[in-house]
């Protein structure tokens, strides 16, 4: 079987992807995504995209699965590497105000241009997973953390500094007391550098994603963080914040979605990085 | 720029592979092989290969580069999958019983046939360094090692099972003491399955190489391995040994080179995995 695909990534998150229109691959084994996945045998990504017509009419749906080759419902990063590319084949038009609807199996999700990049709507978020102590490497004591449901579970941790940021060891998973039902990513947060602009927040964060170990970056990690500290900021708070993350900048935004809940709006860049071809 | 490339592997040491048979690239700028050999923003390789001819008739130069776009000498597995390369493009041939002479920065390297892969010498080796101790995370105690010259500076560290080698943490560089001035490579070997085969030995090891961390696999890691253990082994050791590695398998052979000096013959398989083109 030999598959042609593009490398993309957003932000250091990085996918193998593959265009499908007729659905050809749609019986691709867990097994075959995992060698796509493999960053010394095969190609290399964290995680792998198909593009395939959803049922309706000009939409797409981003068939998400993750490097061990099991399905996932969605990744914020993804997704916009995935309007990338289905730009970059003509599959899809996206105008200046517009908004492109891409299905997920977490549902239809809404994607805009933010000036060279894209945002999308994550959907809303809950203060939900109490305040439970996290020990990492690195860390002289342990530091309580704010649970956030973003759709996923997160534990935002606020460090004092850039240095006790870098200081950290991710290389093992840190660990959550009480430790939640299913785990939680681990997200660490430190004041970024004086505001980018007026009325915007801006953090530095470092995840240990669920399972996964540490990534350069996730982008429900990215809004569960603007949320917690915009949460610990009080009122007045800014509702934009912009976010580095080790494999660059994302900026998470706080409005109302079109059913008046609070979403939070994931904005970054996304690049196709080589196309190739391989023989499965 | 657009680049055509292969990539390619040996026991999971991974290459991005180039044949420039015009030697068009051979300005490519160190920034421009790390961003190749990036596993996130780039293609990904644990090294840079470019296939070009050398002044010698139908010869050909492997100009290997490390992953942050430094030149290096040799690459034990890289040799192996350069001659797979070359073999691809019909710009060499290789009987079952010739030697293929290849232009490195450490000088003329010989390779032949071996199975469905390819055995490489290495050259001579020479005990030095001493038996410095070393401390490893997931080692209860520090251990002695033995200091192998193998071009490059080893230390091998004999364990006494499996699971004290599985328990290992390498995801940070052990001490060695005393430190020796360059750093050194440093091998953990423990004594493999029941012998493969009469006559020959089987270790299993794991590494971690100076200046990068823990990799799949390390042609001279592997060849300074089977020298140490048959020093320890003593008289009546065999000359032939198995070393399995977390990406695979490799052989390593001591018998006299040309030279009339003892060698270490590096053998193992090698795989050409993906075609792409990228533009820097």
């Amino acid at each position: 079987m030999r598959i042609d695909f593009t490398k993309a990534h957003a932000t250091g998150n990085d996918f193998v992807m593959v265009f499908d229109p007729d659905d050809a691959l749609h019986e691709l084994a867990p097994q075959h995504v995992a060698q796509l996945c493999d960053r010394h045998f095969g190609v290399g990504g964290d995680g792998f995209i198909r593009a395939v017509p959803s049922d309706d009419e000009g939409v797409w749906f981003m068939d998400y699965r993750n490097a061990d080759g099991s399905a996932a419902e969605m990744c914020g990063n993804g997704v916009r590497a995935f309007v990338r590319f289905l730009l970059e084949h003509g599959a899809v038009t996206l105008g200046e105000v517009d908004s492109l609807p891409i299905v997920t199996r977490a549902g239809m999700k809404h994607v805009r241009r933010l000036g060279d990049g894209f945002e999308v709507d994550l959907g809303p978020w809950r203060l939900e997973g109490g305040e439970p102590l996290v020990h990492a490497r690195g860390l002289e004591v342990a530091r309580p953390g704010l649970g956030i449901d973003m759709g996923n579970p997160h534990v935002v941790v606020a460090l004092a500094s850039r240095e006790e940021l870098d200081a950290l060891e991710l290389t093992s998973a840190p660990a959550i007391d009480p430790q939640p039902p299913y785990g939680a990513n681990i997200d660490f947060v430190v004041p970024g550098e004086p505001l980018i602009r007026e009325g915007a927040g801006h953090v530095a964060m470092r995840v240990f994603e669920r399972g996964i170990g540490e990534t350069l970056s996730c982008g429900t990690g990215a809004a569960a963080t603007a949320v917690a500290v915009r949460h610990w900021a009080g009122s007045g708070a800014p509702s934009l914040w912009h976010v580095t993350v080790p494999g660059g900048e994302v900026t998470a935004r706080l409005d109302a979605g079109t059913d008046g809940i609070e979403h939070v709006f994931l904005g970054g860049p996304a690049t196709l990085v080589y196309t190739g071809n391989i023989t499965l």
